[in-house]
């Protein structure tokens, strides 16, 4: 038999760094197909052609404020003696004229009169009623347009709203309806599929035996890519075998993407690496795999593969729970985001940290710190004082994660540093 | 016909702050009933009681790394030569021995052997093969317990992992499972019942007639209740009269809570307050209504109006959709999380202002902005040139809102300010 040393380094590539990891998985990934969606379900989509506004919005000029619409030369000496000759409520347009001494009692958001430029405030006229015809005096004026929102203030008739690529929030979709459209052209939503691997895998819900833990990572992703517009596809638990992965994949060539969690270092059980890279030529043959890079310049994380499995693009992801859940919000979300045709960009923020930090090394570090506030209300952050990455209890209670470049110099409390508010939900 | 004059102001309540207006809508809302739900459902539901965990994880001493278990007494000298006697892979631990001289090859989430208490990583060795019976030479040391993930170092069985009160997102139910639960006692999804108010909205996708405009608001809404853990239900649009919100309760005594848009102001036309508070003495014996406020020091979203009608809490927020959807921000996110047994707690960060601000008045201010980037990383926003409350197409094109107390004086462009990021899907 030849000696071999199964543990020498040298012949692996250095650590990539964060930033074109993500573009290199980017670069690997195409976008979903497009398909029409009614408002009710567009939540999360991504548009994929601009949205123009059937009707400018407002179609007419109309009031901001409770009053009397008035012409200005009739305001121009005050206080000022009108008669009422009409109302215009919101739905419910005056529809004369104002001659020359009237004044229309107008509320908001209804159609500001042809002939009346002014709006004056219902607090600056004294009236005695509601009805028509009586005589108003106008004590306080107004410049002619104030408290008048023009047509076409929202938005210009044929007009771009809004662009491909948008996200669909809730905003955008009222902005849509309120554009006349409640059909929107999206990306569809990608097919992720889920699989965990290794030996000491048990499902939710099982008892595990000596030397067995319980698969939580598979539902976190699955609920993950749910929060991202994807389609979630479980495919179990892959044991920790050459050709494990090939075997899952059986019946779901349907796949836009594959995310594995657990398998992903180089150990001599870690099969995802060999099953993709063709270091077991058998699989390769069959499998058409390649591999692009498996080893990254963060923490938690370093072990993360980007490669293909039968013309299907695979992310695999660190088994320990914190390292794929943090892994899956720096390279999932973004990829997934792409797929549907739209660019993701963290919100970071700076905040004071509570506690020192000592000197980073070579990686990219994400610290899970909780948030609190200062009495002049400026954000503090605290970092948990174990960072394991096996540790989801303290995932679980991180408000933030702290963002640490490679080479960091030490910190000390008081200092600001970067940090990513984790999502809610995430 | 006794003289009025609709348009005093005098009697009314002074301006209510945020943070009481606040206050007082979770005083007068109640928690919804429990129930358990599986774990794959429980994405954004609120725990009802604590979980504990039922094992302690890890069950058992792992190692963090591939490399050697060894006895600390046999590599007090280096380099020592120790005999390969087994190996421990994750799932398959090693159930022997360690005895004096003895190695055992060990691999990443692996159970340590229970006579092992050093381990030593594989680039310290220097080995032969993979087989056992072989020797092995240790090159460097380690300390006791370096690289060993200690039993319950993530939780201990029998301790409480989560509280009562905490938000289910996706690391949150990782973390329920991993400690041996797949059920979780949750607060029940509260109803809400949205209704539109105004005579001049026409329901998505029908063409405004002159004067009229697309109700946006229902939706917005809808999709909100979905993203903070309610169940929508769609009461429709009602008209501008008296007594119109009771009819559109017909048949809907199950809500847990009521919130409309538009009519909230005190105009002759907006009824939402009337039909609340008995000035329609007949609507108000039937209904065993009340009111609790109606006007906030806020912009925008002056007019909102907090009361119960038939003893179901109503939340009355301003038609403006830019109002509507920032009053549910700041109002109905928190009180869906406290119907639901959590604390709503916004998170906010200060931000660099890219262009100068006059001084505020006595009304708390949300400014719509967008973020960039410095080249630092520091975070500047930019408070769009247009605030009109019924500019959706810049609601919907803001990345966070800057916040400004009253009587926040003039801020100059440089100066940091107050941001409250929004959702991404809000």
């Amino acid at each position: 038999m030849m000696p071999r040393n199964k543990h020498a380094d040298d012949n692996r590539p250095p650590l990539l760094a964060v930033a074109e990891a993500k573009q290199r998985i980017l670069d690997g990934l195409g976008r979903t197909a497009t398909e029409k969606v009614s408002y009710g379900s567009a939540l999360g989509r991504t548009l994929a052609a601009p949205v123009y506004a059937k009707a400018s919005v407002p179609a007419f000029d109309l009031s901001a404020m409770d009053g009397y619409a008035v012409r200005g030369e009739d305001v121009k000496t005050l206080p000022a003696r009108l008669t009422r000759c009409g109302e215009s409520a919101a739905g419910h347009p005056f529809t004369g004229k104002v001659a020359r001494g009237e004044a229309v009692r107008i509320f908001t958001g209804a159609k500001v009169p042809d002939d009346a430029d002014v709006i004056i405030l219902q607090e600056d006229v004294d009236a005695m009623s509601e009805e028509n015809g009586i005589t108003i005096t106008i004590k306080s004026g107004n410049p002619a347009g104030k408290h008048i929102r023009r047509k076409g203030l929202d938005m210009e008739k044929d007009t771009p709203v809004l662009d491909a690529g948008q996200h669909l929030s809730a905003r955008a979709i009222s902005l849509c309806l309120s554009a006349g459209h409640i059909e929107l052209e999206v990306y569809k939503q990608p097919r992720i599929g889920i699989l965990s691997t290794g030996d000491e895998l048990v499902p939710p819900g099982t008892t595990p035996a000596k030397g067995q833990i319980v698969s939580s990572n598979a539902q976190y992703l699955a609920d993950f890519v749910e929060m991202n517009g994807g389609i979630p596809i479980n495919l179990g638990i892959a044991r920790d075998a050459a050709g494990a992965l090939a075997e899952a994949l059986e019946a779901h060539a349907e796949l836009d993407l594959i995310v594995t969690s657990g398998g992903a270092s180089v150990g001599v059980h870690d099969h995802i690496a060999g099953d993709l890279d063709g270091a077991n030529q058998k699989v390769d043959t069959v499998n058409q795999t390649q591999i692009d890079f498996w080893k990254i310049a963060m923490r938690p994380g370093k072990p993360v593969i980007f490669g293909k499995i039968r013309n299907i693009p695979l992310l695999g992801l660190p088994g320990n729970p914190v390292s794929s859940a943090i892994c899956a919000m720096i390279f999932l979300a973004p990829a997934m985001a792409h797929m549907q045709g739209r660019h993701h960009q963290d919100m970071t923020f700076h905040a004071m940290l509570a506690s020192d930090l000592r000197d980073n090394d070579k990686r990219q570090e994400y610290l899970r710190a909780t948030l609190a506030y200062d009495a002049a209300g400026r954000a503090i952050v605290t970092p948990a004082s174990l960072q394991d990455s096996s540790m989801l209890s303290v995932l679980a209670n991180a408000d933030v994660l702290i963002m640490r470049p490679p080479f960091d110099p030490a910190r000390h409390a008081g200092d600001q540093v970067t940090v990513l508010p984790i999502p809610r939900l995430f």
